[in-house]
């Protein structure tokens, strides 16, 4: 299809894939960033938050269905690139007591990117009049949005004290 | 330095310039994104952050002579993925009625991910003592929250119904 032929329809489409794509990279780097916690307590966030993912990935692939679309992603640079800044933190603070500091740093720009997307795809969803889709997108976007300030309070609390 | 004996002001400095350098590729890339722009007001608000852009550029340099650091970037992964899938788009959605909601969805991925990294850098800064840095970082802080909610409004006032 000629570019100029292309509506909101298709950035849905695109958009949708490309978080499908984002979603499962996460599934894949949450268990390292679990293993290399220090504390107990960031260790079950990342773990309940995998848990939390793969219901996200079912509900991005509903979404798929409701559009009468395969659920297929593709490639996410803007994740990749955040998952690999993620992983120089996980070597360069290795065992150092600001190492969780850096984690949490690099789960909430995991969590930033996605709110940013599912908070688009739900206002995309919404003015195309794709309710049933805004409402799944809209369930993700608050755990999100809570997974985030979870991570906020963890550093405010007791992670950053410990590494200054 | 053994990555073990690493504190949060080592976390700091790296975070400090990760988001310097990334600000430096937003400041080369919002030229291409409000030539792009069909809306007026897009464009404008295009125009306009990159005025303001170059106001935290400026801010970050002082929070490196601030903790006697030289003002250095090293290459911010996370923001060339974002940059690169923002190029997608205005190649992608050329000339078509959905390129402005695009662009927006583009430019509100750099927002929230400047939305984190200042708030975890202003969070650090304040747990470290560095209270003009923290004062500072805030400042950008606010602005980057401006812009992405004046580019939600702008998305759902007109530009998302044009592109459906």
């Amino acid at each position: 299809m000629p570019s100029k032929e292309k509506t909101l329809n298709d950035l849905f489409v695109e958009a949708l894939k490309d978080v499908y794509h984002a979603e499962k990279q996460i599934l894949r780097a949450l268990p390292k960033m679990a293993k290399s916690a220090e504390s107990d307590q960031l260790r079950q966030a990342f773990q309940t938050h995998r848990e939390e993912t793969e219901r996200q990935v079912e509900r991005l692939e509903q979404v798929f269905e409701l559009i009468g679309k395969p659920a297929r992603g593709k490639p996410c640079q803007a994740m990749q690139g955040i998952i690999e800044e993620g992983k120089e933190v996980m070597e360069d603070f290795a065992d150092s007591e600001a190492l969780d500091a850096g984690l949490i740093d690099a789960a909430q720009a995991v969590e930033h990117y996605e709110i940013c997307r599912y908070g688009t795809l739900k206002a995309w969803a919404t003015q195309l009049g794709m309710r049933d889709a805004a409402r799944l997108l809209d369930q993700t976007l608050q755990e999100e949005k809570k997974t985030d300030k979870l991570l906020s309070q963890l550093a405010e609390s007791t992670v950053n004290q410990k590494a200054a």
